[in-house]
């Protein structure tokens, strides 16, 4: 390949829940030029430490930071090398994290699961997003907010999670006292990669917000950590408090060793970390106010910018500054989409259409995919809702479970299929009415991330949203927007959005809604919605069983 | 076989929707001692007529009378020989049949369809019971009544059925003038049958009651017959009304002709027709009141004496003597139970499961039975309603549909088929409760049918209903219950109820309610029941959605 001598290229690193994948990016237009994905030696711990000496409890889910740098010492050179790129044009390096993904170090940096006493003590290790063993300190960080009508809460839709920053401390602290006060750092995994590149330790202004509770300048407030906990009265100024980072800002210069690690040149820019969905907005052009972007595969992630603050009912959060800087953030989510249709596929399929998907050469999915894509809308009689994992948005209630209703003996695995597709599109309306009715307006509607690639499921969001849908036009949407952040932060571009127009990609108004269609579909979504309001906040019915089944897991575990 | 001196016989025939089942049963304790079956020759004419060139309508389900006679001339004399008893100890013959299936005659019996000038007309063919084209005809019978305040509505629950007598006639009135002209007799097949046998036509009390409107001595008005279509008026008087018989009175002697066919003595008894699903009650002991039956196969058909006369909402019917003579007989059912079962094993299970099955030498259904026999009541933390037939009890609606609610990531296909199991002994529950509540007492329990061998929705059903369940001792419960009416007939025994005793077979108690289960599913029922008033009675969604799918289905077949 070629390399003119006036083309510059960024580096965007994407840190998922198993890998971390390099990209290799052109700063004039956004070109993708190489790529490279290396797997954590580690994975996820679930049951026990390294070694399988130390067990893990319920719930639990933690990795180990040095995984994180392998990424650095050999995907981002193999993606070097698979571009063709001669790492002297390479300008900046960017990155994006899962979150709320937390290290404990120690000042300098140091993960404490690297310091010998504590290498077989779990709390040392990172508390991964889906560690979801704080559920405990998440209800009383909850309750104690809403009893003292803090203000921060409603600007996360009136809910803190047990995946974010304070109720993960919380744990530490309630559970190995020593590994808390050994703790100097409280991390985001995403500002940990920053200052490892860097060497200098900045949270960004994403995490510190959606995850850290950083609203309007303030943390909250001693008197309430107090109430909380009193030896956690000071977690904030000694653990968590520094420096805020805006998104696309400049963290850094790559530092001798980080260098030596990637093969980049020492001094390049490092921008501010950033989380994966929400850098995913500029890769699909989408930084501006009213641009929905969905990034769509197990679970939905909804972002969006907007000129106003306001609460939105079940929000996840908004945070000024939270996707670009200067705008306010949104964030909601729908905690059950691609792995509810996985769900189905693997367990309610009979072995007649697994044969005839081989025959056809299609997966399971394509052949349900193309059987359901040959009816009309109503046809199969159905209606689902969506939450089969709970719901996280609107109703915010993991004990909300599915329901499919309408079968008859003449039903058919393409008909249930579809009525889940469908299910998912009305739970995503239900999210963009609730942001419209609360003030935020939602003009346009973009999917990323792994979904996208089904037409069906494509043109059914467009006709239930009644909205044009628009499409990325990357497959590496984060590491790209990780890229973009870093051209940024190299001076390359005046700020994000001018970045986003030059070097993001997107299928504008690539499904279009059809009026027929989005007509029937306003039937099914007025039963969905009665379906919704009904379990969702007029019965107890879901969460009853959820009890009676909990009721007897527990007998049984605990031997009677 | 050594046949004793002393022991006399009677053949009980079963005519079912698809054969016919000859039963020769010792007279002493009802053992059963050989049996043959019979297929009729043309099944159920869906399609056309014999021959292919006549084409049915949709909905449409015809037989041919003389494939009735065929098992007489063949599985009677069949039966003979595997029981290895001489014609001669044969004292008598009882048979009973699908219901209502109507046979159009001549004055003298012959079918219309044996009259050359009709063969190639439709209404001049027996219309089995599951012919569903009256539909039209039953509506406007219903209306009526309910605007005139007929008091004999509520003895059917307020809904005469499109698969009954009135409307069944109505049809072949407005849509064939000449055949309905021609028709000068509208016999139940029960009644065919006797007529065949003993060439007298009686009708039996229990078809006239529930499928011929025939209550406290009388049938619809001719008022009423002039509102529904003026040349209707005097249906009830030319074609319908003629002597009625009590079940278990002899209607005649075997004619020479049928002695012919049968191989039996010319001149035995020939007892009153009656119906599958009440015949079986003396089989199973169960003619006392209070001792409700449940015919449990694709469908579930429960069968009850008592001594009071009430109206019970959504019941089939009650009828007085429709059971035995002397009490009143009150039937309900409920549209879907084992073929919800099947429906779910063909559609909705995968391929491991099959697999895993065939490797333990188990079909689908006992594989799935075993895996939810291994949890606990709730542990699945599913719901389900049991209307994928519809409802035709209690509700009476068969607009409504299934549903499934609690579904998660984790739910098994064992869940969900334990759910189904559940289900329908929720609607079995309702059922009970209903008839209670109405004043009408159920002490006990029987079934009867395919279902009962299975063991495991036997103890749900039992654990839900609170109740011990007994189990018929007999594979051919009706064809064992028509032997038994013979026999009365015959004179060996004064009435049904002491040749019950003496030749049915019951395991009486074989399921007992285990204390912790009921009061689980008490709290399972709850929600059961919230759902079914909520979709059954409270919402509309379930008519709404099969309004909508049956609005598209309509545009397709006209091609829009």
């Amino acid at each position: 390949m070629t390399t003119p001598d006036h083309e510059t290229y960024t580096i965007g690193v994407d840190f998922g829940t198993l890998s971390g994948r390099a990209v290799v990016v052109r700063v004039s237009d956004g070109a993708e030029l190489g790529t490279a994905v290396h797997e954590y030696r580690h994975g996820v711990l679930e049951s026990t430490l390294p070694g399988g000496s130390v067990r893990l409890g319920d719930a639990w889910a933690l990795q180990v930071p040095d995984d994180y740098r392998d990424v650095l010492r050999t995907a981002v050179p193999a993606a070097l090398r698979d571009a063709g790129v001669p790492p002297d044009r390479v300008v900046g390096i960017g990155t994006d994290f899962t979150a709320c993904t937390m290290v404990p170090t120690l000042a300098d940096g140091t993960p404490l699961d690297e310091v010998t006493q504590f290498a077989d003590r779990p709390h040392a290790y990172v508390k991964l997003w889906k560690h979801h063993a704080a559920q405990g300190q998440a209800d009383r960080i909850n309750a104690l907010a809403a009893e003292r009508g803090e203000t921060w809460l409603p600007r996360y839709g009136g809910l803190i999670s047990s995946e974010w920053e304070f109720a993960k401390a919380l744990q530490i602290h309630e559970e190995d006292p020593e590994v808390y006060d050994a703790m100097e750092r409280w991390v985001e995994a995403a500002d940990w990669i920053v200052w490892q590149l860097c060497g200098r330790y900045v949270r960004n202004a994403c995490t510190a917000g959606y995850k850290g509770i950083l609203q309007d300048g303030e943390y909250p407030s001693a008197e309430f950590l107090t109430a909380l906990a009193p030896g956690f009265a000071t977690f904030v100024t000694d653990k968590l408090d520094q420096p805020i980072g805006e998104l696309g800002s400049r963290a850094g210069s790559l530092t001798t060793e980080a260098a030596a690690w990637t093969g980049l040149p020492e001094g390049i820019a490092v921008a501010v970390g950033n989380v994966d969905a929400h850098v995913t907005a500029p890769a699909a052009r989408a930084v501006e106010p009213g641009r929905m972007v969905a990034i769509m595969g197990t679970s939905t992630c909804h972002v969006m910018s907007a000129d106003v603050l306001r609460e939105v009912p079940g929000m996840c959060g908004v945070v000024d500054g939270g996707i670009v800087a200067g705008s306010y953030g949104y964030e909601a989510g729908q905690s059950g989409v691609g792995d509810i249709f996985g769900w189905f596929t693997r367990t309610g399929v009979p072995a007649d259409y697994r044969d005839a998907a081989a025959e056809a050469g299609e997966s399971v999915h394509e052949h349900l995919t193309r059987l359901a894509s040959e009816q009309e809308v109503g046809e199969h009689g159905l209606v689902a809702l969506d939450w089969h994992s709970g719901n996280r948005s609107v109703l915010v209630d993991h004990r909300l479970s599915g329901l499919l209703l309408g079968t008859t003996l003449a039903t058919r695995p393409e008909d249930i299929y579809r009525a889940l597709l469908e299910a998912t599109a009305f739970g995503t309306r239900v999210i963009v009415e609730t942001f419209r009715a609360s003030g935020v307006p939602v003009e346009e509607f973009v999917v990323a991330g792994g979904l996208a690639k089904n037409p069906l499921l494509m043109q059914i969001y467009s006709d239930v949203l009644r909205m044009p849908l628009s499409v990325i036009g990357s497959d590496q949407g984060p590491a790209l927007g990780s890229a973009i952040h870093a051209a940024v932060a190299a001076g390359c571009y005046a700020d994000v959005p001018v970045a986003s127009k030059a070097m993001g990609r997107v299928h504008r108004g690539a499904y279009q809604p059809d009026e027929g269609r989005s007509q029937a579909y306003d039937a099914l979504f007025r039963i969905y919605s009665d379906l919704h309001d009904h379990f969702g906040r007029q019965v107890s019915t879901m969460r009853d069983l959820r009890a009676l089944r909990g009721d007897v897991l527990d007998r049984k575990a605990a031997g009677r």
